[in-house]
């Protein structure tokens, strides 16, 4: 037989064993992901470009590129040495990247399939919604004219700034505002180091930035209209960047990126460990997510300018007859970002050791929230901008749940709201202006599709819905990329089809209330599989696998643990407020956008809720970022609310665990869900359901 | 003929001529330079080396190393090879070291004597008074005991010491201060960085320092008391930083280094046109002076642990016995640095283009005060410390006279005092409570020694008094270093000696009032001497130099102009006060403190004024600088005079050049001098004297 070697794909974050001797495209193949070819695997079409980085994963350390392929073939020398100005351009050298139609695996190893080789582009599906934000940025520009310095008024260049600045504030906003006197303004230091310069070739008249208005960073001869600001949400997964016109409000670019500290760790709990283990641990995450910060950063500027060219006729250039206006952005044009993210995201992007994250009694390292410059954390905009970092609630109650609460506000609500949001850990929020209390709970990978036996990402090919006809047992599926039900060739299951199946499982009464498999049926797609009892989704050949896709007992299990833990933490809130059941509930992240929202209920995956009152709002943490960006008043606002929630670790006793194995069963046994009843199955000769329906 | 080369000799900053091929050793020797050897120059004891420093002076632009010097021999190569550690403990090169006995000339070459190897160890005469400061410092140091974090109680970390410093601060200061609640509290970035390991190390008891009432930035485990601050006056020659216990006041250290950016000009004229002429020029000398502070701050504190050692007995240790308060200071346990400087030496070492500051109308980037963390000037105290800059007044009244005002404070004076710093230019401040005025002349170097024909620095050898014999017209003359008169041997005529001799050349009458030389008197000591006509104050036999010592007539020509160029910008200054004198004359600086104030009044050096109101307080400066470092309100304090000190440019009109060339009289022809009248010679043939004495 021959030896195996175990290789990750990144940014998919696939991974499997293939073969020795396979080519990297092969290999890449046989685990999904499609690299591009056009020269028949010839070495001269350069489309199968891949970078091979090192990296750890699981028990495995990659130390050393060399060993794991086989060498630069002269086929392949020869391919880069015809493209000397690639090399240059993207500071790549002979060895790191590779073709990988010639490159033979040899041993474990990590290989990132750049953008540009991609057979298949990845959707991640993390977008902003267009939102009403009241515009208040923490930057506002002013135009300043100054006269010139003579003998006999040598006054120095910022004190001649700040008080024409002092009265161009006062013009554009009114004597009624609390506005400094120049005395009281401040110059980022930075930003002095070119204010001489700056002056005198914009001929004393300039634009300048003020931030929180008390300090100027940065200053633009001429007049200058618009100034960028970007918020960012750090996922485990996924990093959303969005670009905004901080005067418009305008969403200029909304970018993405799979978060590189994957390598080092699946979830918050792994990397932790990581930093624990490794002594450069923590310095290693925080370069990985800066480096991706300032890549999608880059990325939504050459977004933004791609539209304004677009959007540029000789119309537009005429009526906007501004000299000095810049015609593209740059990196140097955004003067603020915000940054939200879990507690761990949150301490591993600011360089702060996340060790007692994750040790009882769990404590962060800070709740309040940061303003740090950005070329402190070495964050590629303007060096005199600031970074705002929301606060965190508590070890598992994080900065992202700052934002969420930011941007659906249950503080101002009178009724009482529970807003989920649910990942490889689910944070729960409920409470109304009087009283917050939140909570969080670990619900596995399973809800986003992973550690499924055919789980995927939402990406083409994957299976995002399914329905099974009660009488037939026969399923149909929709695909992701597909107009039409039943058709196209599937990969694998994403997140919210399993929750599909799961609960149409139930309803059809394939699985019991228990999520056992019936045994018996009258259909071939239940049947004992390699790893137990199982439900044929997709035959082969309805598959790009060539391979049966079902859904297996393992994966009911984990559906049934993750709900169960989502439904106790709610559970546990709604005593703590004397509540039976809130009066909405509120979905955010991907996985609220993309699960059917009655099928969650029948699994009991949330508690029971006029369905019409359960909103699905997209990712609200990347919302609350954005408005956090715009209005300056809201991270006040925020910071308050913060304060005074309450933190409620989920109990450990006896009777807690008894409640949560109740929970396992469809809906969940000692609950009435009347809302969702209808679909519910009436099998009165399940002992356990005794109590159902009463 | 043989071929000459410039040598430049730091850090004494020697300069001149030597033959090609002589070496190293003996060219410095023949500029005065004293290299340590003992080995008969055999390359054998080491005790010689120097090192080889690249760099540009005037017109010579020295590349590289190698053309201007012998190549190393293999006595030499040896010599290091035998060396290994020292090369290593060093970090230095062979080549960029030489052993000077060997090295032979072969171009202009630039040559750092290190201390080690320096025969005649230099004094630099900038000594910090014993001065009574009231402590109020920017650092207050907090002891905070903590509850652990339990499960219950999850606190962040910040915000757990926030609280309990809340308290501590109020149990410290007393509930009448106004001091912040503990959300109004914030935490330096880097701080927070260490925060929770420190906090779990030292067993929630911790010193927090804070800075300003508002930030903290250093948390050191258990109880620590002190904590220390550097004071620094950056002049353009020498930079002197003083080294205090933030707590006590007590100063610790004293040290001083030349300014190293020396090598690129010698003047701050010519320091700027360095930085317009080389794109780099201002990175390199920002960076020489940062090296400099980083040098002095390491030099500080073992200075202060020598001391430290010496007074620590038995009995110290004993009775002092605080298990947690470090038994020795290291650069992290400076939390503080203020500094102060000329206009051109704050914008270089704040890393400001100092362009402005040369070209009319002469304006600086800022005049306002400035904080600046530490770490973003690469200064080498705690990276979270403050660097405190003084403010700027205008383009030549610099940080180093808003010090000198702030050490002698003529704003709080019923009286007019008149304050002078004299250095290369001379600033001077007239005023009172209600009114100040300043103004800058430059006065050249010649008041320093420097550009004299036999001028040098205050060091041993120079000659620092001169008194002549109005019978004989035979002088007497003191040797820095020497207790009695006429013993030693002179090697050259530093600043207050050529004051004095200048001075007792026309009380003796051997020059007249408008500075010419006598002819035909009876004395072989007055002779035309090769540049014409002089006074030999030392013959050869009593140098170690082996030439006769005089002063010339360009020595008398250069100390007019510098003296009427003092002059006039002190009556300039008085006239604007309607002044016809000043109350009280201050003179700082070096300078001051070592001339004799009479003589200085007689050449018309300073204004007349009872002579027991002629005060030299030494380096005001670096003793404004030590105020500020110690008290946080004389910053305020400072920051609100220099706002409304006015300035005034020298006029250039023909009516203040006539005044001008009336000023290089002896004393003033103009003015009358009865402080000093009884030593002007009565010389009522002298046409240009007849308004004299009226």
């Amino acid at each position: 037989m021959t030896k195996k070697h175990t290789i990750i794909l990144q940014p998919s974050g696939r991974r499997g064993q293939v073969e020795e001797g396979v080519s990297v495209r092969t290999a890449a193949r046989e685990l999904g992901v499609e690299i591009e070819s056009i020269c028949a695997e010839n070495a001269t079409c350069g489309k199968c470009l891949v970078l091979i980085e090192e990296g750890r994963f699981e028990k495995y350390n990659i130390d050393s590129k060399r060993e794991h392929l086989s060498p630069v073939s002269t086929e392949e020398a020869n391919y880069f040495k015809r493209r000397p100005k690639l090399l240059k351009d993207k500071g790549w050298e002979v060895g790191q990247v590779r073709l990988s139609c010639q490159a033979k695996i040899r041993g474990d190893v990590l290989i990132n399939v750049p953008e540009e080789s991609r057979g298949n582009k990845q959707i991640v599906r993390k977008t902003a919604r267009e939102r009403k934000i009241e515009v208040k940025p923490a930057i506002r520009k002013y135009l300043v004219s100054m006269s010139p310095p003579t003998l006999e008024r040598p006054i120095a260049d910022w004190e001649r700034l700040a008080k024409g600045l002092e009265t161009s504030m006062a013009l554009v906003r009114g004597t009624e505002e609390k506005l400094p006197r120049w005395h009281e303004l401040k110059i980022d230091y930075q930003c002095l180091r070119t204010l001489s310069k700056t002056l005198r070739e914009a001929k004393w008249q300039v634009t300048v930035s003020v931030w929180n208005d008390r300090e100027v960073i940065q200053v633009q001869p001429g007049y200058v209209e618009d100034s960028y600001g970007a918020a960012v949400d750090i996922g485990s997964t996924t990093v959303a960047l969005y670009l905004c016109n901080l005067r418009t409000g305008e969403l200029l670019a909304a970018e993405s990126e799979m978060n590189p500290q994957i390598v080092y760790g699946e979830d918050v709990m792994s990397r932790i460990q990581y930093t624990i283990e490794h002594p450069d641990g923590l310095e290693k995450l925080h370069k990985a997510i800066i480096a991706t910060l300032n890549k999608l950063l880059k990325q939504a500027v050459k977004t933004a300018n791609e539209k304004i060219h677009e959007t540029a006729g000789f119309d537009t250039v005429e009526k906007n007859a501004r000299p000095t206006q810049p015609a593209e952005i740059t990196v140097d044009d955004i003067l603020e970002m915000v940054l939200v993210g879990n507690s761990t995201m949150h301490h591993l992007v600011l360089n702060l050791p996340p060790k007692d994250l994750g040790l009882a009694p769990f404590v962060p390292a800070i709740h309040e929230s940061l303003d740090v410059k950005a070329r402190e954390l070495g964050i590629h905009i303007n060096p005199s901008g600031n970074v705002h970092v929301l606060p965190t609630i508590a070890s598992f109650v994080g900065a992202d749940t700052s934002a969420m609460i930011l941007a659906e506000e249950p503080h101002k609500q009178d009724e009482n709201w529970l807003l989920i949001d649910v990942g490889t850990n689910a944070e729960l929020v409920l409470g109304n202006r009087r009283r917050l209390v939140c909570t969080s709970t670990p619900t596995g990978p399973a809800l986003e599709g992973a550690h499924v036996e055919y789980g995927m990402r939402a990406a083409p090919g994957a299976i995002e819905r399914v329905h099974i006809d009660e009488r037939t047992l026969e399923p149909k599926y929709k695909i992701v990329g597909e107009e039409e039900w039943n058709t196209g060739k599937a990969k694998g299951i994403c997140g919210s089809a399993i929750i599909d199946a799961v609960a149409e499982l139930f309803r059809a009464e394939i699985v019991d209330s228990r999520g056992r498999f019936k045994k018996g049926l009258s259909t071939k797609r239940v049947r004992e599989g390699e790893s137990g009892w199982e439900y044929v989704i997709a035959w082969a050949e309805e598959t790009s696998i060539g391979r049966d896709i079902p859904i297996t007992q393992q994966d009911v299990r984990q559906i049934q643990l993750a709900k169960a833990a989502l439904f106790t933490a709610a559970r546990t809130l709604l005593k703590r407020m004397n509540l039976e059941s809130p009066d909405k509930i509120i979905l955010a992240g991907g996985f609220g956008s993309y699960i059917d929202k009655e099928k969650a209920m029948l699994i009991g995956l949330i508690p029971d809720c006029p369905l019409e009152n359960v909103y699905a709002v997209g990712n609200a943490a990347g919302d609350g970022a954005r408005i956090a960006l715009l209005n300056i008043e809201k991270r006040n606002e925020i910071d308050n609310v913060t304060r005074k929630v309450e933190r409620f670790e989920l109990p450990t006793d006896p009777e807690f665990q008894n409640q949560f194995m109740l929970a396992t069963s469809f809906p969940h046994m000692s609950e009435p869900f009347p809302h969702i009843a209808h679909l519910i199955p009436h099998r009165k000769a399940d002992p356990m359901a005794k109590n159902f329906m009463k």
